[in-house]
């Protein structure tokens, strides 16, 4: 199943995603454990709209937004940093997220190399604490994709990743949540204007998804809702006037084009 | 005014605060600025606890929980850090937040220094972006007072402040919100067993709130139930017994008792 939240008539709507439409759904499918998609009840049908028509939304506001630094070995190589002897993550901010399609928008004050980062995202669907290896796999609600998008001069300077990783756009999460893949097992595509920028299998990680679910919730309550980006293999420059899409193999397409700050959405 | 958010049957209510009883307001005083304390409409009364029986809570879960760290001048010499050129911040995560009365666990796995962190919190009550100074005035709400509960190993430790900073309960917040207050002509005084341990002016900042909005304005939109926590001048260690109370003058006293972990709250 591929659920997402779309906008109709400006209020943030569930929906369940199909080849044509997608279906309007009356409540979120992460609410409740009892209320999955192969459970009893859950949410019911409310309208259609057509697929080509809709406003895509981030997938999910979510409660806490965690995100992994460190997790590639290439990437850890390339930043020179060391090797992370155990899971360890990081926060972003909900003001920064925004949908598939919507523009990532380049701040005028930004100089320097602005990036792209094609990342996986767990998305969680239960309450869990103290959590083993194997209630981490069944937690998972679904996989989407993120953009971790930076400015990387902002990112040197500053004492946080406040601006450089946190300013309005710069967190693309999307299109929806496929709730049924092996989401280790695919190809993580970077492609800008079409071009292939960067592939790498999105499984090659130093530590998984659910590794770090078991790390977290030994001392955080993990909550419906709450995302989990998986850091990236490969970067690479973005700038006004480009598309960016990042493929995962059998998840789908989160494409964005960039705009100059200033531009009208 | 003083509102709050209070636990009624299990349920969040938000509540305003009178010497006896905290009235049950129909819906959150945050949401829409035509509904400002002052203006016309906004929340109607729906029931009254009194104020010794309430289950005090978060006062906000906040779309995004910002944190200065160094902004008072003796605790940056007292780190040995630098004094910052210009307004920065970082993040906590909503699940750390507990409410007014209600325990800070400490984790088993946590040795070394555990300290409690006094600090005034400024809650965001309208939707902004390139605020001016006088417009940053205009959108704080009002103002409470945080706890930034540290564990010190592993904030040296780690590489971010994920469980140094934001395990469960690590962010008591509370115990209402302050509307009418000069928040910045205040003492802040941390008490433990009722012994003060530390007491400073509230004000004595590098760069005040509304320094901070501006800044973070400039890049970020910042909405309704946002919070800022200020950073703190002081802190002192606390154990398993202790019971920690935070006074800002002209706002109230934060009082959260200290549990070691596993045992029933």
């Amino acid at each position: 199943m591929r659920y997402t939240r779309v906008s109709v008539s400006g209020r943030a709507v569930w929906g369940r995603v199909g080849e044509e439409d997608v279906e309007l759904l009356s409540e979120s499918p992460l609410d409740d454990p009892r209320r999955r998609p192969h459970g009893e009840g859950g949410p019911t049908v409310i309208g259609t709209v057509p697929r080509a028509e809709a406003v895509w939304l981030p997938v999910v506001v979510p409660p806490v937004f965690y995100a992994v630094g460190m997790n590639y070995p290439r990437h850890i190589a390339h930043c020179g940093a060391e090797v992370p002897v155990r899971p360890e993550v990081g926060y972003r901010a909900n003001n920064a997220l925004t949908g598939h399609g919507s523009p990532i928008v380049k701040p005028a004050e930004v100089t320097g190399r602005f990036e792209a980062e094609p990342e996986l995202v767990a998305v969680i669907g239960r309450t869990l604490r103290h959590a083993t290896y194997e209630e981490a796999r069944t937690a998972v609600f679904g996989w989407t994709i993120g953009n971790d998008v930076s400015a990387r001069a902002w990112q040197h300077q500053d004492r946080t990743f406040w601006r450089s990783k946190n300013s309005d756009t710069f967190k693309p999460m999307g299109p929806w949540i496929e709730t049924d893949v092996d989401a280790l097992a695919q190809t993580t595509t970077l492609r800008v204007n079409g071009e292939v920028r960067a592939a790498f299998p999105t499984g090659d990680m130093v530590f998984d998804p659910f590794d770090h679910i078991v790390e977290i919730t030994r001392h955080i309550t993990m909550r419906p809702g709450d995302v989990l980006w998986m850091g990236a293999e490969a970067t690479c420059r973005i700038e006004p006037g480009d598309t960016v899409d990042i493929e995962i193999s059998g998840i789908g397409v989160l494409s964005n084009p960039v705009h100059p700050e200033g531009k009208p959405a």
